[in-house]
């Protein structure tokens, strides 16, 4: 029971200190009203304090009204579908394993899943936006350390909270099935119907990334391509109706759905650590058992520890401290975890343990050393595949830099450079994960790639913060900008979000890294748990790829992620084009918008309404896409059929993934490091033609970087996982064949 | 004996037939001095004749003369590898074979390939530049028939001689090899050595492409930049120094790297076919074992026959009919090879024949019929993709129309909607070959596969023909405006040249698809030899993807594609860039060449050197990666590994292939759909700000069509031949396990 004292234990720290640091941020007032003494900081810029505040808490009212109706909307048809796929897992599992108990017991894991999920996007979305306005609030104080330490604690809520939240949801269900299995022989069972934990986080981050992801970015292009390249007004102009739209978006995409995502995350690759170990269990009892979520539980503590660094004992002092500060949080997390978790290993593993081998006859005899080389190769192989993806993002290194030089020719060979970029940066972090999957399958077989895939996610709860952190900056920096604060302002926001977007491609690694481990490791439980209902039959030998439909499959699991990506960047270019129209509309109608002091007002909620229908419209096909073709292939053309499906998505997304995400990243940065060139230097900065060139690249790079890209983590996951949980359904039907009968 | 009338006479008449249009095209006078009645068609236009026919020699002349120089320089490069790498082939495979005849034999097949994808392309340069200037010289007459039969005429020239080389070298060297390989028994050395001719072809193919794809696009890109974007002068306008390097570019990298290119893919699939099916000799003799190479025989023929539909039956009056014309040729030729490889496959094929299964211990057992199905589905699956490649690249149909309209809000939008349209184009093909690979995978096993392949290329004079006339049209309109002719002229061939742009498209599906099928037939005679060379040891149930090794190489391979495709795409921007620099010097070193009657000249050689200069340097890192890859896979990590690389570089080129070929075409025609729009009309025409937005997607695509999306088909199939070739080698190291030992 040492186990469960230390993950319920980790997880109520978590959330303790998540709340501290809440408090921490919110006793910074907005209200002039509230605090006398405090909100002397306000008036520096010598802009009139009263009316100033009053417009802080104005745009802050509207920002979350935006967000706060956008998610209550989209909750509302993820609501739906809860009940709706909650009956379909319930039917098609009890139905494929004869048992009621486990159909109702998945059901009510996919329920709780989804419903985490939610809570997760739902608070980070509150505290976002709570934080930014406190957070624009901080940097009119002198320095950076405060307004850091602001956006850097907001992010530590979000983090912390989640990740307290996902473990104690976790294992309190899992205490609770234990009631009913409370055999050791029966924990299989347990730890299947816990897929569905999975599932519920990953469909909801499946919706929660693409709605968010179509929602910000329609409202970021839009916003970009009429004020910044028609008109020629600076971003988050007040002038501009789609700013808060734009603003609402931050909050709902980067933080809600990357919330969401990052959980289904870490709720998958437990699972599927639970699934693959369950055998454990038998001969080393409950606590050797639960390792995986131990493991995490370590991960959030260390985090805890190593937080401290950033904002109490290095510092940020200056503009340059920034981007130190927040690597030096990732990197000292990782190296303190390497000892932590082999304590943990050592502790809680039996110092001998066997487990099946997924192909063939044979048995991996493990020992605990075995299982921490895992861990720790999933996390050294995610920081190294964020530092490549950081030379290849941020505009220290020569990369971006020579994008940032391509827009001298124009915007044509700035996408080229840009595209070439991401995909050329896919290499390394492609050949670390071979080696980590070599290692970690190799060594433990797949409970050795589960354990890599948590591995990379140790961190999340830094990795989290740090993800949270820039969207804060970001929303900070337009906040002030829409309340007309001092350009310095502004400047130091958009310093600090600068560093923000870099570190997060770090923790983009961490996230790509971990969804390709995760989607290999329940594809092996798959195998697994086909081979298993089938009595050896089916998958004894493995997955033949020279098998006509499995090869048939291989490549239209390949094509999947293409479909996937063409849909949700064309939904964001449609609804960027909508919102234009709108925008152009209302400059068309009142004319007087545009002046430098506006006797009319734009009309915000017109823009808030084209974000929310257009994400909620367009988020649904691409989300039934990625859901039912594992679902149909399985049912119609069998278990032979999936594996294809599975491998061969897997394979492209991958791909795909780092290099949009990278492009994306790489295109926004070099746009950055033109504005910061001078006129006289040889990129000429803000407003030249370079910079147009440069601005259409970090257009593009929106939807790349935001809404496609990362969206593609969850397509190979969530297919893997549907499959795992319908499994033993498929299984059911012509013996695996499906309906029509192929093997 | 009956085949070899068959496959020799297919040859010649293709040869003869190819000389008679050339000598229809020869007939039409460039020069004044020639033909006193015939030039009268010049003076049409009201341009004084005489200099014109000068200024139309002169263009000519250095057109030729720098086309010539690059194939030069370009060949001497690949003498250099053919005899360095024929030296690796003879060593490796008499190490690997123990036999010193199989290593000379493949050597020298692999010599013989390499010299005949040479002579094609070369050829294929001087028809089209030959052609070019006299397709310029009919446009002048009146009407569309006779500037449309020269151009077509001039494809044809290029088409059947290389389908007829082609066939008669492989064959040739058949009948030679027999010679030491008398007895059917060993008729499977005899065509594993003549997997060496494949290897040259491709390889030769893998430089042709690549090297003149970055010459063209350097040129094509850098001309376009500087003159369109900066200058607001038009294409071709001879008063820019990159025009000449720009019209070269279109022969020696659309014409002569495209026919090296599907030269490689006639020569890969039917090695492929033939090493698979050669244990059909040893009961049915020689006949029925080179049905192969009857298949394409027949299918020479029948596209010949075809050939006078376009030319004579439905003649091309008017600009509608030009892409009818070509739709009807290519549509029929298919109708037609049907019940013809039926007849071929009666007359040939034993009426029972048994394969040996690739994976397990079964036997096929089959008949012609199946054969001819096999064939059939190739042939129909790639008139299927590329009737869908048309749809998403003509600007008659809604998606290209769709990515006009997305120019209205800029660039920005431009590329977010055709990089959707890419990626969306992959569906449907992908689900179609998925379909053909299946049907004749179930059907046939490998030989299944490798006949589909050679279905889709049953009507490569066809679509040969097609692809090489797009190009001559364009050229010839490019010839017209620096010789500064009257609009019409270029107006008409702007025309022809939009028809062929949607026709190549359709070329380029059957390309796509036999790639994928020669790529896995290639694979599939790989594990078959390996298995035969351990004795059953390895791959005899297959290749299991739940192998550590073969799945993190599984992803590896889904690299190579994308790394491949950022260093072209790279080049062409590094080039074009650099090509842009020398302009801008030029112009302003020469103030006046921007004069309405120029006082000075433009250095086009200066151009010409840059791009000849890139292109030379920036082919060997992707060539060397795309070869070097499978080799060192296969000699360190072993036979499981690169079965996964091989498997995971298929999966992510077709998607690639496509996305990228029809992202490409389908900006070229949104550009020509929106020049076609009148300045009055939504669209605004030539020289508007959504134009100026259309140019840049136009520019982008050209690396994406003709740059790195084509030769993706040769990356899959060279990886794919390389590994066949020195599969014994990598058996003879550690038992298949490589240097390093794995398994």
């Amino acid at each position: 029971m040492i186990a469960t004292s230390v993950i319920l234990g980790a997880g109520g720290i978590a959330l303790a200190w998540a709340l501290i640091q809440f408090l921490i941020v919110a006793k910074i007032p907005v209200r002039s009203a509230e605090g006398t003494g405090e909100s002397a900081g306000l008036v520096s810029g010598g802009s009139d304090s009263e009316s100033t505040t009053r417009r802080l808490v104005e745009i802050y009212e509207a920002i979350y009204e935006g967000a706060e109706s956008f998610l209550r909307a989209e909750y509302t048809i993820c609501a739906y579908f809860i009940i709706v796929f909650g009956l379909v897992v319930f039917g098609l599992v009890s139905w494929g394993t004869h048992s009621m108990a486990r159909g109702l017991f998945t059901a009510l894991s996919f329920v709780l899943g989804a419903v985490t999920s939610i809570v997760s996007g739902y608070l980070g979305m509150k505290v976002a936006v709570y934080s930014n306005v406190r957070t624009t609030v901080s940097a009119q104080k002198p320095g950076f350390t405060h307004c850091f330490n602001t956006a850097f604690r907001a992010g530590a809520v979000m983090g912390f909270a989640l990740c307290g939240l996902g473990i104690i949801m976790l294992y309190v269900s899992m205490l609770c099935f234990r009631v009913y299995y409370p055999n050791p022989e029966d924990w299989i069972y347990l730890t299947e119907c816990l897929t569905g934990y999975g599932l519920g986080g990953s469909s909801i981050a499946m919706f929660g990334r693409v709605g968010g992801g179509i929602y910000t970015k329609a409202a970021d292009v839009g916003a970009d391509l009429v004020g910044k390249v028609v008109h020629g007004i600076p971003e988050d102009d007040p002038r501009n109706p789609a700013t808060i739209a734009d603003n609402v978006g931050d909050n709902v995409g980067d933080v809600a759905g990357m919330g969401s995502d990052l959980f289904g995350s870490f709720a998958e690759s437990t699972c599927a650590a639970l699934v693959i170990g369950s055998s454990i269990g038998v001969s080393g009892g409950w606590d050797s058992m639960v390792f995986p979520v131990v493991v995490s539980a370590v991960g959030v503590i260390v985090c805890l520890l190593c937080s401290f660094l950033a904002t109490d004992i290095f510092t940020v002092k200056q503009e340059k401290d920034v981007e130190m500060a927040l690597k030096v949080q990732l990197i000292s997390t990782t190296a303190v975890m390497i000892p932590a978790i082999y304590g943990a290993a050592i502790w809680f593993l039996p110092s001998e343990f066997a487990l099946k081998a997924t192909v063939g006859e044979g048995q991996y005899l493990l020992h605990p050393w075995e299982a921490w080389l895992c861990v720790v190769m999933g996390a050294v192989g995610g920081l190294i595949i964020g530092l490549v993806t950081e030379y290849y993002t941020s505009h220290s290194y020569k990369p971006v830099r020579e994008v940032a030089n391509s827009c001298k020719t124009g915007a044509a060979t700035n996408m080229i450079y840009g595209i070439a970029l991401g995909y050329k940066s896919a290499i390394i972090p492609v050949i670390v994960l071979a080696l980590v999957v070599y290692g970690s399958f190799k060594m433990c077989d797949m409970y050795g790639v589960a354990l890599a895939a948590i591995g990379f996610l140790t961190n999340l709860a830094t990795g989290l913060s740090i993800d949270v952190y820039g969207p804060v900056c970001d929303n900070a920096g337009g906040i002030a900008e829409m309340a007309e604060l001092d350009p310095s302002v502004r400047e130091k926001t958009d310093a600090l979000d600068a560093a923000g977007n870099t570190t997060a491609a770090i923790g983009k690694g961490f996230a790509i890294g971990s969804a390709a481990l995760v989607s290999l490791a329940l594809f092996g439980a798959f195998v697994t748990r086909v081979r298993h209902s089938s009595g050896d039959e089916v998958f004894a030998d493995g997955v033949n790829m020279l098998e006509p439909i499995t090869f048939a499959f291989l490549i239209v699991g390949g094509m999947i992620p293409f479909a996937f990506a063409a849909m949700t960047m064309k939904s964001v270019g449609l609804a960027a084009m909508e919102m234009v129209l709108e925008v152009q509309r209302q400059f068309d109608e009142k004319p007087h918008l545009l002046d430098a002091n506006p006797t009319e007002r734009p009309d915000y909620d017109a823009c808030i309404a084209i974000s929310t229908n257009a994400s909620l419209k367009e988020m649904v096909p691409p989300g039934a896409m990625v859901m039912l073709t594992p679902l149909l292939t399985g049912i119609f053309f069998g278990v032979t059929a999936v594996s294809g499906l599975l491998v061969g998505s897997l394979v492209a997304s991958v791909q795909l993934a780092i290099s949009m995400s990278n492009s994306g990243g790489a295109w926004d940065n070099a746009k950055k490091y033109i504005e910061k060139a001078s006129p006289d230097s040889e990129l000429k900065g803000k407003g030249s033609d370079i910079h147009k060139a440069a601005v259409v690249g970090d257009t593009v790079g929106d939807p790349f970087k935001d809404t496609s890209g990362p969206a593609l983590n969850i397509v190979m996951k969530l297919m893997a996982v549907l499959s795992l949980v319908f499994a033993d359904t498929f299984y059911t039907i012509n013996g695996g064949g499906g309906f029509f009968g192929m093997s």
